[in-house]
């Protein structure tokens, strides 16, 4: 059956053919093509204005997003046959650069299933369809899925904030054996994340180079001294735990989830590193002041804070919680001292967060060098024709007083 | 004896309150200071037009930056003490940083020296003086390098284009004992490396840790099958001899220099890979012509190429020379293939790399994904206020046929 066809207006086809995979409402002829015309999810050619295919997507009315392209092959529909070949194609790129299979294996458009999310630990899965579209084709996705990898257990993390503005509902569904936790490896240490309960997919894979560097920095410092970690927004202690294997003398973990610090404080046991490691349970603005009050000071802060800008509108209030948090991060350091500040806010751009340390230090009286500049990792592409693939910021600042 | 005292115009101490450390010619009260009353290098106090002080700073008439801060306490002058200073904070970052002490040592502003670059070998260390100010510390600063490092030999490399701009001349000198080349090691390999007679300072350590990604990639391709690597503009072996040590097949390298490659391939026989690795001599646009002509296919692509846009009058045709040879590069890939492309150039926006990628593979009518973003060591740290610190940067781009 040929899929019905979604004709764009005049020149509004440029976008797509300079390889981004979105169309937005305003860009569609609804005098030929009208959206509400369609169901969500409905599987649709694109059209130019001229008649020419742009290729195979997926319409949803009610999106501000209202087709997203998944082949530029007309022949091709969102059936099992093209999400087998995706999958095979994410998989053929984490197998060659992760050794144990523990990797985010599908990241949406960039590995050609926009809005898809699939995290993979070994022989379990979660899945994020954030798409009409998506949930529309849940049985084929689910289906690839059994075919390529076989897994245990799959389960449906099927509750984002994307799916709202797509109007579906919020729901979360395990399909075969999926445990309460999962064991996972990342850079050499073990950790147990919580699944249906954890937050996102339950573990964060995008850091995962970025914690790598971390090790390598602790290495360092502990070849003099063992150093004094700081972990702020610890979740279930990515960093904190890595830093302590890497020879940290002692690694404080802050973070406002008493559940997260009970995964923490189990990774921690893992790996027999529950002495080293302390864990504070509370607001991260509040921990910050309490430990500069008690003149703390730590060798390395590391500040991963949730996204504080979710959406453009919220760019001016966000800009100010990454002001005061860095800042504050700043504080305790040392007098020669390394922060290591990220941010998941795909609004946030590196030079305003670079703007932060410069005003954070002059502010301080200190001077800040930048030692390191992370991105999310290889597991999690870019799309170089779409910007909103890039999210993930990382930057190790040295901060000096002289 | 108090220094002479450079006056700025009203509001023009802006940009130095907040962190930066130039001065523009435009920006001096010359009725009150006159730049001809200055010597070329000669150390001021930098005053506001109220006559605060904002630190002590040396001119240059001659330029178009016509001042730099070197410290923000008008009681520092740019003396060997301060000199000494800096040096051992500088050395304080890369000892905690490195195993081995290959490294640059001073990265000019973000290090707090302007305009001076030390690159150390071990006990020799190669330095280049690209201000009249650094040139009439030269003194101060040699002996604060015996000082603190007791190298067995400094080698002034004081003939960079950019002493052109400051109207110096051209020269290089040796102190002490300095051999023709040095061996120097970089993530575990060992090289030979020109000093008096190579590129630069002799070495790159800018690209260390792009080029241990490439190590961790090809380790990881190796995993199925030792893949081949093509490495363009390869000077003396950088990349290719570490991709071939993680375990490439094979590794082409191209190179113009006939000199440089002599250099590639002692380093090769050092690390018993010669047999691994073949140089070819010649244009890097025409070799990879050459190579398309021999329908050649590499799993890995390395581009590397010296600055094309030095200047920003050079975006223009810099732009269309880093299209051509990424194309060209891209074309080169088997099925599924990585390029992995870097840029020197400051005046290249890394947006503009990506929309390279992306114009190149929907040329081809490939499909691209960015799996990782490489920037500047630590070692060669970005001075937050002053994006002109930052210069460095590369990608690895998958580019799959589907």
């Amino acid at each position: 059956m040929e899929p019905a066809v979604l004709t764009l207006k005049k020149n509004e086809d440029r976008r797509l053919r300079a390889g981004h995979l979105w169309v937005f409402s305003n860009e569609v002829d609804v005098q030929r093509t009208p959206l509400t015309g369609f169901e969500p999810g409905q599987v649709v050619e694109v059209q130019a204005s001229n008649g020419k295919s742009l290729g195979v997507g997926y319409v949803n009315p009610a999106s501000l997003i209202c087709a997203r392209l998944v082949s530029r092959n007309p022949a091709h529909g969102l059936d099992r046959s093209l999400v087998v070949h995706r999958l095979k194609v994410a998989l053929g790129l984490r197998e060659r650069l992760y050794e144990r299979p523990f990797y985010r294996l599908v990241h949406g458009e960039a590995d050609g299933l926009p809005g898809l999310i699939i995290d993979r630990f070994d022989s379990v899965v979660v899945v994020q369809m954030n798409t009409a579209g998506m949930e529309a084709a849940r049985e084929a996705i689910i289906e690839a899925l059994q075919k390529v990898l076989r897994p245990s257990g799959i389960l449906l993390r099927n509750d984002s904030g994307m799916r709202k503005l797509e109007q579906l509902e919020s729901y979360v569904e395990a399909i075969g054996e999926v445990p309460e936790s999962v064991r996972l490896e990342e850079n050499g240490v073990t950790f147990e994340a919580p699944l249906a309960g954890g937050q996102k997919t339950g573990w964060f894979f995008d850091h995962r180079d970025n914690r790598a560097w971390v090790q390598g920095l602790v290495r360092g410092l502990a070849r003099s001294e063992p150093p004094r970690i700081l972990d702020v927004f610890s979740y279930i202690g990515g960093w904190g735990l890595q830093a302590a294997v890497a020879g940290a003398g002692e690694v404080w973990c802050v973070e406002a989830s008493a559940a997260a610090l009970d995964y923490a404080e189990r990774s921690a046991a893992l790996n027999g590193m529950e002495e080293r490691m302390k864990f504070l349970e509370g607001d991260a603005f509040q921990a910050l002041k309490g430990l500069r009050a008690d003149a703390e000071r730590f060798d390395v802060v590391v500040v991963d804070p949730p996204a504080f800008i979710k959406r453009r509108k919220d760019v001016k209030s966000g800009l100010e919680a990454y002001r005061r948090i860095n800042q504050a991060a700043m504080q305790l350091l040392g007098k020669d001292g390394i922060l290591v500040s990220a941010s998941c806010s795909h609004h946030l751009r590196r030079e305003q967060l670079v703007d932060i340390f410069q005003r954070s230090a002059r502010h301080l009286d200190r001077r800040a060098q930048i030692i390191h500049q992370g991105h999310q990792g290889a597991d999690h592409p870019i799309h170089p024709a779409i910007p909103e693939t890039e999210y993930l910021k990382a930057f190790a600042v040295r901060v000096v007083s002289d």
